[in-house]
């Protein structure tokens, strides 16, 4: 099967258009209601809280494909300045202030719903040309997400289970599963599921090389389905793109995205930095937590640095 | 009494230099126990999550003050590329791609420990110009608070008790302890407090205007010692800059910034959205719950934009 | 007659698509032919050198109309740094660098060929959508300008001729004709020329205030016949917008650019400082010199900042 | 002899400091007078003009040193949007916009007066921390140079007459002046010299690869003599550096900028394009030509992206 018949067909069965009727702007994070959140709260046992974003720096990972670089921080005032008495403050105030310019998918990121169109169609059956435009996405816009995602979070520690995984390792529902059965976790309907693959441990250890856009370990085409039946509300790794990569067909660009973001209307995350919390998952053996991941607001973005916040 | 002696009496009296080692880099977020964030999360009830970020926007508050503009968002791919077909991508894969540039502290922030300075001292007694550089706060960066900004938040909405506050009106520990009594709340060691002046929903009515620097209600300068005693975590506001403008001194420039953040190291919020969590505490009488707020880990940021949410 | 029947006219009768071949993409500038800039080069006798080009400020015109911003320059390194010896260059050596965020054409500029379309027609008949996407200007971008913007300027000082112009005044034909008389010059084929309103002078005694895009003298709708006819290479005014504004017709918007881009394929000059050189013009009675306004040549750019330099 | 004892002999006996008053901002520019501007006004002939810059593109040779990118330009208008019909203007009319994003000296470039300092001290004696601070260069921004820099250019092309240059190669004076007399040309008081290497030719061929930072053929320390003696106005070379790299002591990093531009105020500029120029001049045996260079007046810049035309 070619990467055009497979898409469509997984785009047919794993549809979630109109579910959550014509208007709808949030995807699977409808799955989360506020039960369910509730219930993740109390997952919250010794008040531990880790950080699951990259720094967003300068030697970051991009290396300018589609003019996607590392973000350039530069500063407008400094200690210097307000030391040498430039600054102009009475009383010995002094102060410094910054500013950042940055592709907003350049490090830890969300993926929006208006990021991947399937034939120029984006969530919801959308005509792709109407949703974003230069102005943006003038419909489901990242900032649509400001308060939801917040709930229960899992962690599947791939790598501690099968090992450091190599380029091109396509993870199946089956490593999922039995990463779930050997933690003792199960995934539920509204979680925000994070697989670690060891690829940016890798990257930390040996340098960024190809780490945005060359080959990585990633979920399969093919756990689509599995991604639908979960009832996930999100799904995020610690690879530049979540799939795999080389892709599983010949000539293919990130085909699961085209399914999953469109059609499931799936929110994905990228680039997380899962390490320090999978060591604290391996010491106590809990793989369950509160995670917050509230994207920045950006009107109209199609994506959004992230810090997202893991609560234990 | 002149505002350079008030500034010295309450940095003298209040500070927390040493508090917590030579070393440290995390100020009164130190006040953030395990066993305080693990309470804090029992707080959840519900499960309703409330978003305290305005939408970083191009038609946003700033108005050029010291290069701070509003946020510039552009697309490098777009729905309309997608359906003319000129990405070059697979498949029928189409793609959304955006950039951001913006100030720091343009919209909802924190600021951060190197952001303020008094008389070339930075938090914790650092001489300015070895902390902030061009290349941006090289001990204090917004990066270190990546991970622990999660705990009990509390409202005081002092607009709500007294009534929207007028320009110029200065909250004093007085008004904020007859708040907190209202609501039925205590402020405790640790907590994120969020002070509601209504400043915000007035620029919502009326326009923007001088929102950004002009004249606002905001904290007394004498609530200082109010800010210590009770060892506050964090403190924000829903105006632009946390203190009464004008300040409460002739020919002076924001002088309880110049105490908290170099000599309390003081979290301090500013430009955040209460509105929302306000109406809903003034419905269930609850002005406590779980509260996020992970600022963008930007390497040697001296402040962050963030999206904090409420969590009830 | 309304906007769009005198834009179809005007189009109809003053188009020149086709005139340089299918695949032109100068317009008018072919107008400059080498004899035509030798001649212009021998125009110069003292020597003297006139910048026409406003400074790039944040104090600039920019009021965000369009996300149109002022630029923003912000420094990587300074002198500060270079003293405080925190760069880490050997044997005494210090730097200073910078960094720019800006529009492209936020300051003295020029329009690019893909600037304006008309009913979705671009420069020479070229649909619109094939010529400027996400990517740029993939056709007309503004480097195939990059050598060729060197001929003969004359300078149509309307301002001393008529006296300073109000907003909205429409500078006809007739205007023009006499104030090239008055000035003892005459308007020639491939001529750079630029008009004076006086608009600028204006900005700097009183305030920038709506400058940028609010009402100002300008080029009446009525001179495409004339802007067809003497066959200039290009227009240039000291206004935002070149033509007159509020412009001529009800519910309109910038007409005369709509017959003179994508119809005439004229280049346009915006912004430009013509009151040094006016000043000199006016003592020595000569308004023609040499001109040199190379674009930045900017891959794909619809527009470009520019420093024309006049030589007398 | 060391660097730094090198570097205080040459700026000792080659220093024009006070040579233009205590004011000057305007360094060996100053040698361009309205007499030599009109001489080389004299030389256009035929009237052929030559673009020197490279493109500004995203495909450009930076590679992140000290936060240097390459230009990101992104549309905040596009054809796209015209066609589509959701820009909201009446009558057909349709636009596209851009911004850019970049370092000063991203391209061809020129460096500021205040780009370098040698041991604290900027041009004329200066301190540095005086002179450029976060706020930019508050006495010597680029913005001076807005007018005067167009005169008589000079074309040496070494790798014409010694072959292409490998990296390291340094060119002396004796390679300077057998090629000048190769050419039928002399080098004097006022001019504006382009130096050709090869270099970018090879990296259009070859790849950037370490063009931006890495060896290079390129002017050697000891030309510091000639540069001053001469009295050019500026130098610019096809390099990155201007200066060959290796530099010729151990641990040094661009020695001959320290002198050049704090002590002699010489006007530098890097990336040029000099070989379209360079084939005609080898056509028609003419190596000296008209040159307008004018740097974009960036208040405060400390480099600005630079168009140069030379014109015969």
């Amino acid at each position: 099967m070619n990467a055009e018949q497979a898409i469509a067909e997984a785009a047919a069965k794993y549809s979630n258009w109109g579910r959550w009727g014509e208007d709808d702007v949030l995807g699977t994070v409808n799955f989360i209601d506020e039960a369910t959140r509730a219930a993740a709260a109390r997952l919250v046992r010794r008040g531990a809280s880790f950080s699951l974003s990259q720094r967003f720096d300068t030697d970051g990972p991009q290396k300018g494909w589609r003019r996607r670089t590392n973000p350039v921080h530069t500063m407008t005032d400094t200690g210097l300045d307000a030391v040498h008495g430039n600054q102009g403050f009475p009383h010995g105030f002094g102060g410094a202030d910054d500013v950042i310019a940055m592709p907003l998918q350049c490090s830890t990121q969300w993926d929006g719903l208006g990021h991947i169109f399937d034939h120029g169609r984006a969530w919801n059956g959308r005509p792709a040309d109407r949703v974003v435009t230069s102005e943006g996405d003038r419909v489901t816009g990242i900032e649509h997400l400001a308060a939801p995602v917040a709930g229960r979070g899992v962690l599947l520690d791939v790598a501690a289970v099968y090992g450091e995984l190599p380029d091109g390792f396509a993870i199946t529902e089956e490593h999922l599963t039995a990463t779930a059965e050997a933690h003792g976790v199960e995934v539920r309907r509204g979680d925000l599921v994070c697989v670690r693959t060891g690829r940016l441990a890798r990257a930390k250890r040996d340098g960024w090389g190809d780490y945005a856009g060359g080959p990585s370990p990633g979920l399969s085409f093919w756990t689509a389905g599995w991604l639908h039946r979960t009832e996930l509300a999100a799904i995020a790794t610690d690879t530049w793109g979540f799939e795999v990569r080389p892709n599983e067909f010949d000539n293919a660009f990130q085909p699961l995205h085209q399914v999953v973001i469109p059609h499931l209307g799936l929110l994905v995350g990228e680039m997380w930095d899962l390490d320090a919390l999978a060591a604290d998952c391996a010491a106590d053996g809990v793989y369950e937590f509160f995670l917050t991941a509230a994207p920045l607001p950006v009107t109209g973005a199609v994506g959004s640095p992230v810090n997202p916040l893991a609560i234990k």
